[in-house]
């Protein structure tokens, strides 16, 4: 899936890759994400027919499959319907429906399955098996022509454009964006939920650069850690878990994302001054519970990178990356991202690896 | 919690605290949960009535919620409704319904509250909030007297008795036994579920000092870890979760767990020879994706682990930990977690940590 258009003269390091600095590509598609998000918004109406048809099949319980960066948008897929339509939304087991072959009831079911390339084999039969189940059953992927998209009953474009390097950003991006524009409609609400997404992106056209300029100051702090906890509660959870696969994927970081509440309960156990903690604090329901995550992680001599729009309430945190308050409190993932894809891109070029293509890793993955 | 009964005189490491070697009531714990099923099996009679009224009610939609060990047997339970009565059985998001306040239909929903002691704060509000929405709402908890167990319509007993070591095994066990049970007398086959439970408990019964015979030896040599994978899929991701946070509560190991298909989408990248990865190979339909990833693990160069009934199954595992084949294959987690158990107290002992009581933890756990 590597395009070698921009390829100018062969490379050492591998077929098909354009030379240029390590990490070139997954900074520039982190750059691009307002642009793919203004992309997406362009195929709007599709988004409109798509919550008309689940709504006319009263198929309300939505059940979401994908895996790496795809699962991590999955969770925010339970706040964005769990919130707006106020609808039952799951990360369903794939293994249940596709290993073990069990044949559950699918009716008043939506499948939404997201794969960047459509081709994620598991993804493609779990889709395929619900359907002839009777759920209705939608592809949200990058390519229209994949074998995803061809088994689904409907297609939700992601928009996000070619995506060169191996860690996904502008995908997931969109894939929060696309999950929650489908809620949005379905809940009465695309229009002005579109508006917002607007102006997310304008936010996040100006976050970029401005992370950018600290963040290697940040990460050469953290050229030494082998391990992380990313806490984040609620909608930002999602943020936890992709800023914790951005960092193993890219970094060679051992992150594991919890819940805030999760973390007092063991995990806490194994923190000390090596071991670090990124707190993503926004400024929600959720931040309480946070504020006191961090507060036992601290008392475990545990450094503290606090990110999000309430990263300034985070006492005592030895780092801060702060981001604008969003347009509407369900954008917020949107804008937490950000300086944990920058981190990444920057920590991985400290240590001297590159972002692009972390070794061991293919843009598609048809593991099983 | 801790109870004084045994303590002689006292003991300078905190009040209450029984003398004795390290990790000797966690060892205790680990030996006597063939006793503890058994326990829970003189109450089937309350599983059965469970049971019955959920399908009275047509509430066949299980939610359930708990954090720790008890939203790892939660995991559990995805796949033994899932396979048995064919149910839909979710992990359901507690902040969505506690911070968010958001009013899902909860009409056709029963709620499975996990908790050991049943005052796990966010555990019992969400219990409250749903049952007001018109969920059916089951307390599982070792104290019937607990907030949890008043606030409910229904309670069922876990009778692991009393656990004293703060990292929980028994409770673990007899978590995944009530889910199994319940889910069995749904559908219709609650007695010969509970035959299949005696015959795992007393497998249980020969694994435990088998097991206990070798581990140290294993344990000794990764005494320098500070990472690892756990990896399973399917029923027995439960598994993987389980002994990832007992390797991070006693042993202080970033240990994460992963299924095996996600391992290969980036985490995969991470690996290297000081980056043990523990798979958890059972004898069925998923054995073909387990032994996939750990071909790749072993490909980054990573030692590799395996346990369960088809570990033999795993070509160039450094280390293999066998367990007998279970009575039925949905019973397969509860024999396959013992190994990750053990494996837990020994390496605590050989980095100087007491497993009974982890630095920072408390067992009962009140953070929000």
């Amino acid at each position: 899936m590597l395009s070698a258009e921009a390829a100018t003269e062969p490379d050492p390091e591998g077929p098909g890759r354009p030379l240029g600095e390590a990490g070139s590509r997954f900074l520039a598609e982190i750059s691009e994400q307002p642009a793919a998000l203004l992309r997406l918004l362009e195929r709007r109406a599709v988004f409109e027919q798509v919550a008309a048809e689940i709504l006319e099949r009263q198929a309300t319980t939505i059940r979401m499959v994908g895996h790496g960066s795809s699962d991590n948008a999955a969770s925010y897929g339970v706040y964005a319907f769990g919130l707006l339509p106020a609808w039952t939304a799951l990360r369903d087991s794939i293994s249940l429906t596709v290993y073990y072959g069990a044949e559950l009831d699918m009716s008043g079911s939506t499948v939404l399955a997201l794969s960047q390339s459509g081709r994620t084999p598991d993804v493609v039969e779990y889709l395929e098996r619900t359907r002839r189940n009777g759920a209705f059953t939608v592809a949200i992927t990058n390519d229209p022509s994949s074998a995803l998209a061809n088994a689904a009953d409907a297609v939700l474009p992601l928009e996000a454009g070619p995506e060169q390097a191996v860690a996904a950003t502008k995908t997931y991006m969109n894939q929060l964006a696309a999950l929650g524009l489908l809620a949005a409609h379905a809940a009465g609400i695309g229009p002005r939920f579109a508006d917002d997404l607007r102006a997310g992106a304008a936010a996040i056209e100006q976050l970029v650069p401005a992370v950018r300029e600290v963040i290697t100051n940040v990460a050469v702090s953290f050229a030494y850690a082998g391990r992380m906890f990313v806490v984040g509660r609620g909608a930002e959870f999602a943020t936890a878990r992709e800023i914790a696969l951005k960092l193993l994927e890219t970094c060679r970081v051992a992150a594991e994302p919890l819940t805030a509440t999760d973390l007092a309960h063991g995990p806490v156990a194994a923190l000390d001054a090596l071991f670090p903690v990124w707190a993503i604090a926004s400024d929600d329901e959720t931040l309480p519970a946070v504020l006191e995550a961090v507060a036992r992680a601290r008392d475990a001599g545990a450094t503290i990178i606090a990110s999000g729009s309430a990263a300034g309430a985070v006492l005592g945190a030895d780092y801060s990356l702060p981001v604008p308050d969003p347009p509407t409190p369900l954008l917020s993932p949107l804008l937490s991202v950000v300086p944990g894809q920058l981190f990444a891109w920057a920590l991985a070029r400290t240590k001297g690896l590159d972002p692009d293509e972390p070794r061991g890793l293919s843009k598609v993955t048809l593991a099983r």
